[in-house]
């Protein structure tokens, strides 16, 4: 096991009729940015809630924090945030909502153009900022992450600040989520847990025990939740899922790949695809190329999830390749570069990009340009 | 799943070498209370590493904090620390020295006698306490909980107040302990495991699994560990299997039971039988006594820790219970009253103390004092 530094201070305010909570754990005073995607909180009774309970604060709202958050629209908010002198950030909505909102928190204590912090990578110093989620995926509720994009050069970076003082996960609010949110959820959730445990063998057996947890979870409920989004305690499972599979706990002790994702976000950059379904179009196609390399872990989560238990390992693992891919399809996701029209003029950029910025990705920083090519190549 | 909150802010830094950042961790200027128990970190080096990394800052050490921590040790601390008006505290030991310094923390802070603070039960004004952890076992280095003894009137009481800021874990510390605080450790981790664990069935899939992973973790290890203290990568799993064991992440939104404690408690309390071998005597019995009503989990736990598919739910459940206890066994702890030497007035006097302070244990708070009668005479 690798020496580790572990804390996530969140605090996680979990179940029904918990939006209520909002009133106690936002300190009195405070004059509050509220920030909101689209529109869809106004259908779903979370707008009512958190007005209601917010009774008694200042508030400012900002509205129309895209999916896969542009610097463009952010900068309008850290500009309306100055202008009202807000001291505290409430993020109302999904991964795409709180990500912006992090960034937000940190560009209104940061006097020149945000773009730098992102390009920064880390930033520390920002106004507090709490969460209301709406759809389980990213984690961002209980972590410091987040991925920041620029329309006019097409770019997407991730850059880390401070987790949600407080995250507020009423399952019931994911009732009326479109099933393509749901399915590109239990993906995202499925790959950030990958991203963590498809590394060396032998680290740590917990960690991997607790991983398979969550997949197990995911494989048991995924087939119900994409069918019908209204079953509670899968819905609860499910959100409950998506925190833990991004906030550390499967982390401790582990090394970690994530070039699944950095490959992720140049196809989101690109073509506009959504982050879930890029990766289950990139994680098939990366374990494809890096079969020997993770020979190892490739079995043993093929025996413990899949069942897989027949052949020499070499046909175990391409088997638990296809049956994780055969997974991701059943949720109707595509797991094909071609069935998204993205062709080889993208992977030609994508490799151009990495080449330029010198990337080294993956648990031993040997997914470079050239790499990424040849699994890009093996997602077609 | 049910409602729940849940925040565990402890910073918890492990691995080879991690003491040395206690230099960096404790807030500068501090003048800083050290507890220790019987003298073992003399000879294991922890000493040294701790002296070496605290210098310049003020210290005041204070020696003899026993198993099943005293009321009249813990009282000498608080006078101490309140003369030398100490103003951080660090635990230095095993799950007795971390639950003492937890009641010194408050007890400094307190005008009055601190067992009232104990009879209270919570306490959450207290000073700031970190912990350099040398036993496995308890998890008392990440959460808020800690159990205080009262030598005058054989009595032992849990109270709760704040978690440590940060909690340093270092394996190699646990290199020389011996054999039987190797093996009550893993008894003592297994339980806190099935009192999150083994109530209602279908709360929680994922924590569920999250559950049995430490199981299966310290199920796999444990033949090992109790032979050989000295293998790096089993003892940092055992480490990080106990602290996980009992901070409440195996706990979300699932109930919980805690009567083989409460029980267990008296045990110690009124024989000072170790608290992980009273735990093994108290589990078989309280699972013997109550298997209709956990019926469910005890098939599920039968199935998926010790391969029990075959017959009628009836014999699962007891193949699981004979299973638990033989694990217990093979650890060469005992797992019934006689075999240390307890005997029928002890059950008396125990019955006696539930029906006079009314208790009623238990996920549902149906083990009353009847109850824990029938539960001791399943333990013979």
């Amino acid at each position: 096991m690798e020496n580790f530094i572990f804390q996530n201070p969140t605090k996680l305010i979990f179940g029904k009729g918990m939006i209520a909570q909002l009133a106690k754990e936002i300190p009195a005073g405070k004059r509050v940015l509220v920030t909101f995607g689209g529109g869809s909180v106004r259908k779903n009774g979370v707008y009512e809630q958190m007005q209601e309970a917010l009774k008694g604060f200042e508030t400012v709202e900002f509205w129309g924090i895209e999916s896969n958050p542009k610097i463009e629209t952010l900068r309008e908010a850290i500009k309306l945030g100055k202008e009202r002198k807000v001291d505290f950030l409430l993020a109302v909505g999904g991964g795409s909502v709180i990500d912006g909102t992090k960034l937000i928190a940190a560009g209104l204590l940061y006097d020149g153009d945000a773009w730098d912090l992102v390009l920064k990578g880390v930033c520390t110093e920002t106004l507090p900022l709490a969460s209301v989620l709406t759809i389980p995926a990213t984690g961002s509720e209980m972590n410091s992450g987040a991925v920041i994009s620029r329309k006019e050069t097409a770019e997407k970076f991730a850059f880390y600040s401070k987790n949600p003082v407080f995250s507020i996960l009423d399952p019931t609010v994911t009732f009326t989520l479109p099933t393509w949110q749901v399915a590109c959820g239990v993906v995202d959730t499925f790959v950030h847990v990958m991203e963590q445990y498809m590394t060396r063998p032998g680290q740590s057996r917990l960690m991997d025990r607790w991983a398979e947890g969550i997949i197990h979870t995911l494989v048991e409920i995924a087939p119900d939740i994409v069918k019908d989004h209204t079953d509670y305690d899968k819905m609860a499972e499910f959100m409950l899922c998506a925190t833990m599979g991004l906030n550390h706990f499967i982390g401790m002790g582990v090394c970690e790949d994530w070039a699944t994702h950095m490959i992720g976000h140049e196809l989101t950059a690109l073509h506009g695809l959504t982050h879930g379904a890029t990766l289950a179009i990139v994680l098939p196609g990366l374990w494809r190329t890096l079969k020997e390399k993770k020979m190892a872990k490739l079995v043993q989560f093929g025996e413990r999830i899949w069942g897989i238990t027949e052949g020499d390992d070499s046909t175990r693992a391409d088997r638990t390749i296809e049956q994780t891919e055969a997974f991701f399809r059943s949720l109707g996701v595509p797991t094909r570069l071609g069935e998204a029209n993205i062709g080889d003029d993208t992977i030609d950029e994508i490799e151009r990009r990495f080449r330029e910025r010198k990337v080294a990705f993956g648990e031993d920083h040997d997914i470079t340009a050239e790499v990424a090519r040849k699994i890009l190549e093996n997602c077609k």
